[in-house]
């Protein structure tokens, strides 16, 4: 669930133009101004204030909130006022030019939103980049690597409740004998993974644990070092348990030597308007303190401010 | 080009579905009622018709097609009348389940298709068969074929007009190493055909007939019995010259041991709305006999009516 507070009477969306050109106006910026408006609002609510700025100013709003604001605040409000699609098509082809075995964005963008999501991501990456997702992932990955994520990019997967039981048993014994043997890469492995719907994957996953034991990701964990097996681990848990995934992100962006401050604005401006309200449970069961105060503790001024507004919540503080 | 030939005066749907109903009533059905009908309206209005016969008579059409006809022409009819994205959704799924390495109807939807159309066909196989079509084509195939047909299935190319000409003479380059050394199943070749849009994909290949001195599918040709190799030249042949491509269908259709109506079916009702005076242009150059002639030789009845209502085409007879 979202964390998203709209008031109860929003604004006209001239009025919200007006009020975010004049927070842009004379010296100074009105930062809270900028956060009061775009902090509270939703997706298709943002997109129609960016056409309306544009048509009234004949200016893109995102080039004036670039020309007005700086450093963690300005990108984390660039990136909060784009379309979901776009937004994760920006992450994506980031991750893509700046691949690393350890860049789990990719993962994260092809396995946490719906099929239809995902589809629109390609969309928005084919009008911004003029290339498809999957050119540029399969062009920027070598190996293991590549034989994941090309098709978790590409994936389309089956959204209904149906569930083959004989089929999870089968693919379970699969899954288990294959990690057994170490076959990490194995093409069936990687199939199942990659094209199962997330209900069946889920029935297979838990048959998985009640015949051999284990839950698989304890199984794939056999060499920690290996980042191959990590991204298997990062994969079923962004399938099956994405808010524990999104909750591990967090408290390693907040926890780690420094604050990862372009993590923690992804997963606050990607997440506020779909499950951040579950994310943030799991973060207090996890952590025994609340992401509100986690955040506060790691980071100031504007930008925590506006960290702050999307993920506090439903009359929470 | 299509070789559709709607009515100027196209009677209402309403009338349309009296028409049909009256075709199917009494003793003998008028199937030359429904090829006046059916053959003669495009996709929209051919759902439009399905719709309102629908809501009219509380039967899909489709159903009633079936009670009253039989053989090839129910065939050809029910494909026809078909949603352009639900018929390719079925041809694709009889291909998964009768997958052998020498059936192309995978690779042909995946390779002659736009990337909406294609994606349309991906939401139509889910709703119609409870599953992903890159999961069942991935459950159906094995080894060097799965490589290549999964990615293919779940493409998404861009489909600019932008073309890397530096990108284009590399890629050149590594396809014709990888086929020098004889590794078809390489990767980067697969990468290569899968990901690339097909206008870079163009560039590409005519980069390495330029610099190579032959076509690239004289080069695939090393082993005229290898299978996967016929696939590979097959998808090139469907990514950049789809109508030499169906014209060998159809040649081979109409030529083979005994006619291969269902090959005819397919590809009659499946092109003759977007490229079939292409590949009737084609056929002619190709066999020094018209397309029209050759099927009316081989067919007879209903179905070689119905076939050349469909392909005869703008006031040619």
């Amino acid at each position: 669930m979202s964390t998203l507070v709209v008031p109860e009477l929003v604004p006209s969306v001239t009025e919200d133009c007006e009020q975010l050109r004049k927070a842009f106006a004379g010296w100074g910026t009105n930062e809270r101004l900028i956060i009061d408006i775009l902090a509270h609002r939703n997706a298709a609510q943002r997109k129609l204030i960016r056409k309306t700025y544009a048509e009234t100013y004949g200016e893109d709003l995102l080039i004036s909130l670039d020309k007005e604001l700086s450093s963690d605040f300005e990108k984390a409000v660039l990136m909060w006022t784009l379309d979901p699609a776009e937004r994760d098509a920006f992450f994506a082809n980031e991750a893509t030019r700046r691949w690393t075995s350890n860049n789990w964005v990719l993962l994260e963008i092809a396995c946490t939103r719906t099929s239809q999501e995902l589809f629109l991501v390609r969309q928005a990456y084919h009008a911004r980049f003029k290339r498809s997702l999957e050119e540029d992932v399969a062009y920027h990955t070598t190996g293991d690597f590549r034989k994941l994520l090309v098709p978790l990019v590409s994936s389309y997967r089956y959204e209904g409740q149906e569930v083959n039981m004989t089929l999870a048993k089968s693919e379970a014994k699969v899954l288990h004998q294959k990690i057994s043997e170490k076959a990490y890469n194995d093409e069936d492995l990687i199939r199942i993974l990659t094209t199962r719907s997330k209900i069946q994957l889920n029935a297979t996953l838990n048959h998985y644990n009640d015949e051999f034991g284990n839950p698989i990701n304890k199984d794939l964990k056999a060499d920690p070092k290996d980042q191959f097996l990590a991204a298997l681990r990062a994969a079923v848990k962004c399938l099956t348990y994405p808010e524990k995934y999104f909750e591990k992100v967090l408290r390693l962006a907040i926890n780690g030597l420094g604050t990862d401050e372009w993590a923690l604005t992804r997963v606050v401006t990607t997440r506020s308007e779909v499950d951040m309200k579950q994310i943030k449970e799991e973060y207090y069961r996890r952590n025994s303190v609340t992401l509100e105060r986690a955040i506060s503790g790691d980071t100031s001024g504007d930008y925590e401010a506006m960290l702050l507004a999307l993920i506090i919540g439903h009359g929470e503080s």
